[in-house]
């Protein structure tokens, strides 16, 4: 019956490759989008307090908190013959340089607001990623004291898995909605009179729109398909891992 | 073993009311305070191509898309001891008048467009939302055509019940997200000078926004959770309807 249903989740996980490489042309397609965007259309990148400050936080947002995080939680499907250990830690380490980078873009912001004497945090597009953001970390905490630290007890880890599941993909998910929120607001505060006349930018910019759409529906999918779930390992079972609790528990386990 | 799976299903599933009365609470805020933001801010409604005639789109979408919509995926939930063909049946009802009323507000902003000369379809949040419209009536469709129309197999529409889960959620999720995107527009359309003073108006559309996402991620959590799924039901299996394939195949069951 097991060996049936390893067989049914090998079978149907045949295709996961091509959704995970469209994934990651959008995902880099993202990436150099806005890099374009910001480094042709606006002027650039600096560190000074600038505009041209303003502009590493676009770049750095879409690289940490898309691409990264994005594939951050596709490892479990993408390298679901690999030891669990292995592939926690690597979600770990994607995690944490999703941190780093989201941070850089996050101070460039707030420097360039002081710099140019603008409230912080007024703004739908700043509570929205502020919330992502402290929650992110917050998850990431969490993540790290129950799969990582030696301390938590098996049955807590099953009871708290569901909801880790959950919001890293809700927090994904918002951190792309912050993302669209974002461009509108710089597409407003930058190209108001032209936009509505079709002009590159603001065409480029709802094309980098659409492919951070596509991005993540593509990792909400891969995330989400039963078949491309990781298999039930025999030397974890073993092992006495925990990962009966959880397969039947039927959460997308990381 | 069945019924163990059933009885555990039930004891989880006892949570599920505060779940979705919390939902009704954000999801009826948050038509109110649309409702208060364009009538007593942006001066009350219209229907002759002015800008009051532009308020009637965001009380529509909200309406519609959002709460109608929200409450037409969860009845696979919270209805879960009903048979399934009601349940189907308001599913489409209910999405019939999300979709009825997404008209008239899509028709209000088209309208306001043409009255004012202001082009059609150009911004971020036209491309989102009339992708998220159509890919809806898609949806909507293909939903009827496999599930209430008699002609489709027991095999397609196993086939297809997943994709029409996820795309739902997808597009659920899409919806509320083009909501906000909306949001920031007619924000820095109206008040780009005040908003950054935390203006009342600011304010409330910035914790309307909170009420849109707090609404979003409650139904997402009451549709993945998997205690809260339909439990099987004996007199259906009885009438050999597809439902042994559908929960085997792990899908969100409409």
């Amino acid at each position: 019956m097991e060996e049936e249903s390893l067989s049914r989740s090998w079978r149907g996980a045949g295709s996961m490759p091509w959704y995970v490489g469209a994934s990651q042309l959008l995902g880099v397609a993202s990436v150099v989008m806005t890099g374009v965007w910001m480094g042709h259309y606006r002027g650039g990148y600096a560190w000074d307090g600038s505009a041209q400050e303003f502009n590493v936080h676009p770049l750095c947002m879409v690289l940490g908190m898309i691409f990264l995080y994005g594939d951050a939680i596709m490892v479990y499907r993408v390298f679901r013959t690999e030891s669990k250990r292995s592939v926690k830690i690597l979600h770990a380490v994607l995690h944490a340089l999703t941190l780093l980078i989201s941070v850089i873009g996050i101070v460039a912001v707030f420097q360039f607001h002081s710099g140019s004497s603008i409230p912080h945090m007024y703004s739908l597009h700043a509570w929205c990623g502020m919330l992502t953001f402290v929650l992110f970390i917050a998850q990431w905490l969490l993540g790290f004291l129950f799969f990582l630290f030696p301390g938590a007890t098996a049955w807590l880890r099953s009871c708290y898995l569901p909801l880790h599941a959950f919001f890293g993909l809700v927090l994904f998910g918002l951190a792309v909605a912050t993302c669209l929120l974002g461009m509108v607001e710089k597409l407003l505060f930058s190209i108001l009179d032209t936009y509505s006349r079709f002009t590159a930018e603001g065409v480029l910019a709802n094309c980098l729109g659409m492919v951070l759409l596509g991005y993540g529906v593509l990792v909400g999918y891969v995330l989400t398909r039963d078949d491309f779930r990781r298999p039930p390992h025999p030397e974890e079972e073993a092992l006495s891992v925990h990962f009966k609790t959880l397969t039947e528990g039927g959460a997308t386990s990381p």
